[in-house]
This record gives structure tokens, C-alpha cells and sequence, in this order.
């Protein structure tokens, strides 16, 4: 494959801003981004006097941005808002072609895999991804019947996400023993990683026995289970080009993409994704690694079951054995690798569309800081639609000579 | 540019399809393309027994297809239905990876785009392209709402599409004294071609006293210059794997994309699409070909003025001179080209996210019936979204030896 660079990345806020647009968002993670590269600098669109200004053919411009491929799930039941993608277009005084992408809480990760794609077809040298979702100016039980739009609502309209999500916690927990306090440990981790991300929308460490005492959503998933409706947005910036140049930087090492049934009825095992395995599987062979090469992953886990899934279905540990990892600290700091430092969407925040593009923009910056003194980190990034039916599995790395 | 041949297409009955889902307008799309290529035949996805029967190599199986892209505008809002990747990935056995792309009523010419990165990245060989809308199960009145999503609702909320249109024909009007007579001719026009395609919602001839005596439903716009609400699909079939033996197929020789401002204020004319002009300029450099070489265009007639701007501003006519080139019957049979050939959105029907895919569909299928008997035939497909903040252009060829 050929050499993909991320060269700049930018994370809101994630959280209850009920202060911002959509529109707000998507602009703060595009100029965000653009001004986390070594080049031009942008205080808003209105301000503009310096596009155009001549510099060194070294240093990126706004003119390097050939596309932007822009991730959201339901501005359109949110806000009345589609064609995205011109909204977001229009922000840059060069007007780049555009293109909007929707794979439900898949979205992210699907814009950024479209945009590999213009990449890798040579059609662009450079492009901008962004993702966002602003969620809270609808009431709970509206946002509860937009996010049911992303299963099969003839087959499981009534059915909420923590429904779905419990029938697979309960195939789990009958099949391998699984314990809801094993599930709790992984929100109580989530909720401590939480605590070093500024971004984070709960930066507050949360007792066990608060979590195994909190309401129950759907059993035997509680409150604490659960990610939260939170409004956010997040960028990166792809490149083809002048790679050497931008050697220290994170590399998109490969990526895969899985598809299943959209509705569990039609699914052959309540106990995987088994869409999350084939992109997996894709990803690792495109990389060349395997699971035990990952030092850091943002898995999805909208629900505390559905990183227990994530982490036997991406190979960190055999399937049923996740629970006792998790138990014995495998997935924390000093563990096998550390699953969501970003506190995941369960301690993050979990804006939909932005979540994908949040994990690889993520990744990118925790790579940075925290990547081997010598040789190469990987680290790897897993992104799930509605129930599983569309799981999206990207790995980076970053070298250090 | 790789070659990339169209080897399979279908077209729905395009009207109100009272007894039809927007499923069943998918599934009938993406089966009749499958069958239209010469190998593998499909009853519906319930029948499947025919999947995976041994057949020569050389005939298309349904495990060609490497990736669906699906485009689609507003069943979010119509129907609570997002993930529709997922929705139609799981139609067939192989539940092969899918993508789903909105662009407002651009949906279709986008996901065709997409589509297209893929095959020239070489990550995929065959894929299927399809885009359907279900829209008359909503009020009129929550159509026109939902349709408004695709322009800036912050600047433009309460200008209802056929306003923003009619706009830009007193602009046209008063700049170079465009009639309305003109504009009727164009929905006449369009209603006589519709006559000869069978899958058209308005299959009537309607006089031009008709046409200047309907109701206004936007000075100067009146009911018949303004396209349908309708329910569709359509479906093509897209390769760079055995080119040779796709030789009689048609060609799909470069394509486009123009992005311009969401919202009339911030544009700098309005007598002009600016992103049809740069869609089409990238279009044209890339086939290798001129204006005056296209023998057939399906262009984007959301409104009768919107085919004058577009037969202007793809270059068939010099700005300003597209009414009486179309008063001289220059787009009909025996002009200079055939504009709409379909019937267009105005008669053929305006299913938002199939409009796209359907004109590359018609297309191809026109191509194979009308080509010249020897030599190379071209043809141009332009889809607009919104009030043309993104246009892309498509030009498609046939050669006969």
C-alpha cells in the first residue's frame, strides 16, 4: 500500500455544549486541524487574509487540500441539515471538493476509509477528514428513536441499543461466564483513563460499586454500561504526499472493513461481531502484524459489552477470556496494551459521527507522545455501525529511530 | 485514467409507488443489475441457491462484486432508516463491504464517484452502485421541509426549493431576456421524450398553453416547470476486470466534482452554476473531448431553469443564448444534442438519491441503442445538489467498429 501520513488532527471538546452548533463544531475541528500542521494559519474562515500569502513550498497551505470527506450520522433528523458536505466545503476559501459519508456510529472511520481511497486511486495528494454530531438539543427519546435509525427498524424498530446490546452481554455471560462485574471493571477503567484527556466528556473516576448499583438500562446493562449523547467533532489531515518529509509522523499501515446482518436475528453467533473479525483480520494483514504487536487500541464501546466483544474479536485475548483479562488489568496502563486511553466513547463521549475520525486523530497524538524510544509502536483503531453490522478496523504506527 | 466499463444497469419504474418500501426499491435495483450482466441470474435475495454454482471464469458471478456504494438523501428523515449500507450489503450472500454517500439530490453522481476512487485505488475490481428514495409516504409539506436540508437552513430556512430556483430565473430573465415561453418549451420537451421511456412517472404530452396557464408556484416557476416528488431506484455495474471482454459496453471516460457556497447570498453570480462549470471542465480535460462532441446529456432539470443554466454552463450553448437554442428545438430529436433524453427529472421523476445513478444507467442503456454505427458516441450526465453547491459531471462513451 502506498504510504498514508496523518500530518494534522484536532479533537473538540467532547460533551454537553449546549452552547454550539453543529456548524460550530465542524469548524472549530477543520481550523483545529489545518493549524496543527507546520504551515499556514487560520483564525476562522472570516479571516482569510492569510490564505494565498506566499511561503516556502516546504510548508503546507490550504491549497494542498485536494478533498474533504465529512462524517456525520443524523444532522438530518438533528437539525434539518444535509448535504454536509458543502456546508463543511464552503468554510475554505478554496471551496474543495467535497463528499459526505453515513455508516451510522461508523460514520468516522468510513469518511477516513473513503478518503484512503481518494488517496490511494492518486485522485488526491492530501485531504481533510472531519466528523461531528451535535446532540443534545434533541430530547432523550428523540435521540433514542434517531440513533434506532441505524438497525433494521421493520426487524427491531422498539428495540432501543441497549437492548441490542444486553441479548449479546446475556449470550456472553451464558456462554463463557461472563460477570456484570467484570463488565463494571471496564466502565471504572474507562471512566480513569478518562482523567488524563482533557477532552474527555467525564473526567471523574467512578467506584465500582457505584456502577454495579446504578439503574438498570437493559439487563444486565446499568447506567454506567452505557456511553453517553454527547455533541463534538474531530479532524485529521491525510497525506500522500512529501512523505519523507513527514517521517516522524503517524502511519496508516492498513485497514479493513466487515459486514454482518443488521438485525441480531439474522446473525449466526450472539457472542462475536464477526464483522469487527473481518476487518480485523483485513487490517493485521495489510499491516503485517499481529494483535500482539498492538501497544494501544480505541476499540467501541458504546456499551461496556461491546468492548469485551471488541477485545476477543480483534484478537488480544482468546474468545471467552476477555472478562478475566480485563479483571486482572490486562488492558489498562502496564498491561498488555492499553484499550481506549482516551476513555473510549463510554468516558470520551460518544458525539456519533465524529467518534471514527476522534479514535485515528487520537491514536495519532497519543502516538506521539507515547510511542517506543526506538523502533515502532502500533496502535489500532475499531469503529462499529448500529449492532455490528458494519465494524471498520484501522492500525497505525510510529517510528522512532 | 484506468478504464472503467458500466456492465450492468437497472432502472425502477420511476412515480408514486404507493405499495412499495424503500427496501423493496433497493432490492429490485440491485437484482436487476446483478441480472442484467451475462452470468449469475437472481430471483430475490431469498432465493440463493444459484450463489456459488460452478460457472465458467469468464462469466460475472455475484463474488465479482467487491464493494456496494449506496446513495441515498433523506430516508433518516422519511422513514428512521440510516446504515442503509448495511441494509442493502446484507440483500446478498456475500454481504460484500458497503458504503453509503449523501450529497442531497447529488446523492447518486456521488456515489458513483466514490465508487469510482475505489476501482482506480485497486482495492476494488467490480462494484455496485445503487441510490433510491422513498418519498411519497410523507406530506407534501414535510417533503418540502425535508428537501430544505439541502440548503443552509441557518441563511436560507423558509426559502423552499422551487423560491431559490426562481431566483435565479429573474436573474436569467433580466440579464438576457429569457421568457418563460422558453422555460416551457424545456418541460414540453421533456414530457415528449418521456413518451418513449417506460420507466418515466409523467408518460403524457402537455401543451405549452397548459404549461404557461399552470399555477405559480414561484414567480416566474409555475407547476410544470418544477420536477415531481417521486419514488425510484436505479443501478449500475461498474469494472476494471476484463476490460477486453467489455469491449461492446459503454466507457466511462472522466468525470467531475464543483463545489460552490450552499446559499444564493454568497454567491458571485446568479445567472451561472460555477460548480456545473468546474465539474465540467475537469470532466471534459479528462475524456479528452469538447461540448460540441456529446450526443446525449441527462442533465440535473430540478427545475425548467435549471437545464437552461445547465445547457450553458456545460458549455452546449454560449451564456445567455440557451433559450433560443432551445426554442429552435436544438435539444430535442435531430438538434444539435439530445438534452434529457430520459424525460429528465421533470417528467422521467425526481427520486432524490436514485437521480444520479439513474442517468449513468439510462445512459449506458441509451448508448447501447443509439450509438453511431461506426465510430465513438459520447454522452454527459450532470447532477446537481441543492441550488448547486456541488455539481458533478460524468461523460460516458460506445464505441462501434
Amino acid at each position: 500500500m502506498k504510504k498514508i501520513k496523518v500530518i494534522g488532527s484536532y479533537i473538540t471538546k467532547f460533551g454537553e455544549l449546549w452552547d454550539r452548533s453543529l456548524e460550530s463544531l465542524f469548524e472549530e475541528a477543520v481550523f483545529g486541524s489545518l493549524n496543527s500542521v507546520d504551515g499556514e494559519k487560520f483564525t476562522n474562515r472570516k479571516v482569510t487574509h492569510q490564505y494565498g500569502t506566499t511561503m516556502s513550498e516546504a510548508k503546507f497551505k490550504l491549497s494542498d487540500i485536494d478533498a474533504v470527506f465529512v462524517a456525520n450520522m443524523a444532522a438530518g433528523q438533528f437539525a434539518n441539515q444535509l448535504h454536509l458536505n458543502a456546508l463543511v466545503s464552503q468554510m475554505l476559501p478554496n471551496n474543495p471538493v467535497s463528499f459526505r459519508v453515513e455508516a451510522a456510529c461508523a460514520s468516522g472511520s468510513m469518511a477516513i476509509e473513503m478518503a484512503e481511497l481518494g488517496l490511494l486511486s492518486g485522485r488526491y495528494r492530501t485531504v481533510l477528514v472531519v466528523g461531528a454530531e451535535k446532540m443534545t438539543d434533541a430530547m432523550v427519546s428523540d435521540s433514542t428513536k434517531i440513533l434506532a435509525g441505524a438497525s433494521e427498524y421493520q426487524k427491531e424498530y422498539g428495540s432501543t441499543f441497549p437492548a441490542l446490546y444486553a441479548l449479546l452481554a446475556q449470550a456472553h455471560m451464558q456462554e463463557y461466564g461472563t460477570t456484570t462485574n467484570q463488565l463494571a471493571k471496564i466502565a471504572s477503567k474507562n471512566h480513569i483513563h478518562a482523567l488524563n484527556n482533557p477532552k474527555a466528556q467525564f473526567r471523574k473516576e467512578i467506584p465500582i460499586d457505584v456502577i454495579n448499583n446504578s439503574m438498570v438500562v437493559a439487563s444486565p446493562l446499568r447506567l454506567f454500561d452505557c456511553s453517553p449523547i454527547s455533541d463534538g467533532a474531530a479532524s485529521v489531515i491525510l497525506t500522500t504526499k512529501n512523505i519523507k518529509k513527514y517521517s516522524n509522523k503517524p502511519t496508516i499501515e492498513g485497514f479493513g472493513h466487515g459486514q454482518d446482518s443488521l438485525s441480531l436475528v439474522d446473525r449466526k453467533s450472539l457472542t462475536e461481531l464477526s464483522a469487527t473479525k473481518i476487518a480485523a483480520n483485513q487490517a493485521y494483514r495489510q499491516a503485517k502484524v499481529k494483535p500482539k504487536d498492538i501497544s494501544f487500541a480505541e476499540v467501541h464501546d458504546c456499551f461496556t459489552i461491546a468492548e469485551l466483544l471488541a477485545c476477543e474479536d480483534l484478537g488480544f485475548f482468546r474468545k471467552g477470556e476477555a472478562g478475566k483479562a480485563i479483571d486482572n488489568n490486562m488492558t489498562t496502563y502496564g498491561g498488555k496494551l492499553v484499550v481506549n486511553p482516551s476513555g473510549g466513547l463510554k468516558a470520551c463521549g460518544h458525539p456519533v459521527g465524529a467518534t471514527g475520525v476522534k479514535q485515528i486523530a487520537f491514536l495519532s497524538e497519543y502516538l506521539e507522545k507515547n510511542s517506543k524510544i526506538k523502533g515502532k509502536t502500533f496502535a489500532l483503531a475499531h469503529n462499529v455501525g448500529g449492532s455490528g453490522a458494519t465494524a471498520i478496523v484501522h492500525i497505525l504506527s510510529k517510528t522512532n529511530k
